[in-house]
């Protein structure tokens, strides 16, 4: 006899699926929305594929966004001459909390790990060269991705391709701890590590 | 300027409503989902509405299935003369899961706990009450609720109800640890307890 029947089965998969969902926690979010009101699972049911097909990557800088060019892109108060590189959407909000930056971003989707599988060509480097040309008017570019060797590396083969277009490079200051995420960073690290950025 | 488009607000609003789920974990499930195929995001989708409007409480034991009465409830080549009472439908997964236990089961929602606001009539005890009336071939209900105030205290509360009609009423051993979760027992530990069984 199954012990759960067919569509907790299948909803117990499907969230175990989630990162950092394990089985345990699956069991509990399943049961926990069998006990919710039909009209919240129908709201945050909606929500899921709401938000997945509305959303899109901005042509900028390939952060997610509901229009294109992203809100952030067309914004004409903010600084169109520096875009600061990171590694994921959660990167833009967290600098973003910080309230300091007005410039732009780019964001890359990962960043090159070969133990991981992911190469060069799998993050967003093509899209920046491109728009780096075709945005004759950068005049910065901030490498902010993570403090570890993928993002070292990462931050290390952009800046080889940059350079060379005399785009200044610059380098998120690493006040951040060694080994860390940029997005548990609180605010004033972040702040002091982009104040301290040095050329690359 | 809002940080999130719309939709990914909102997603990250309705995840951040599920148990143990924070903003941040919100957040990472959030873009871990809009990165997500649309196919895998839609199977989600649907399994919780799915589950949702698929899944009633057993007219007999009240937990969640498909079929009414339960597979289990339905099950001739279980002893219908012995019914486990637990807190919660992941209770009788974590029975069945130890492979010992042949008797039918009662799922409570819950149990009497004042300081949460949970009466003792928000709780499954008067159809488990109508439910011995109805099936006089009940000769023990055995009570696995946790080992903590409130499953105590709703143990003692249930014995008192079905002991006067003449039924033999045991507890679960305490070879638990005093505090714990019956969720977490590892199955050693639950068979002895379950064997220790000790007459209320």
């Amino acid at each position: 006899m199954p012990r759960y029947s067919p569509s907790v089965a299948k909803l117990i998969s499907e969230l175990g699926k989630l990162p950092g969902i394990g089985h345990k926690s699956a069991q509990r979010l399943a049961f926990h929305i069998l006990a919710m009101p039909e009209e919240e699972v129908k709201s945050l049911s909606d929500s899921l594929m709401e938000a997945r097909t509305s959303t899109k990557l901005c042509s900028q800088c390939q952060n997610f966004t509901d229009t294109d060019p992203c809100p952030i892109c067309s914004d004409p108060k903010r600084d169109h001459s520096t875009i600061c590189v990171v590694e994921n959407p959660r990167d833009v909000a967290t600098m973003e909390r910080m309230r300091e930056y007005t410039g732009l971003y780019h964001v890359l989707h990962g960043v090159y790990s070969p133990l991981n599988n992911v190469g060069l060509d799998d993050v967003k480097i093509r899209e920046l060269i491109a728009r780096l040309r075709e945005h004759p008017e950068t005049k910065e570019v901030i490498l902010a991705t993570n403090q570890t060797a993928e993002g070292e590396a990462t931050a290390m083969y952009i800046s080889r391709l940059v350079k060379p277009a005399g785009i200044k490079v610059t380098r998120i200051a690493s006040g951040l701890p060694m080994g860390s995420d940029l997005e548990y960073a609180d605010d004033v690290t972040l702040s002091k590590a982009m104040q301290a950025r040095h050329e690359f």
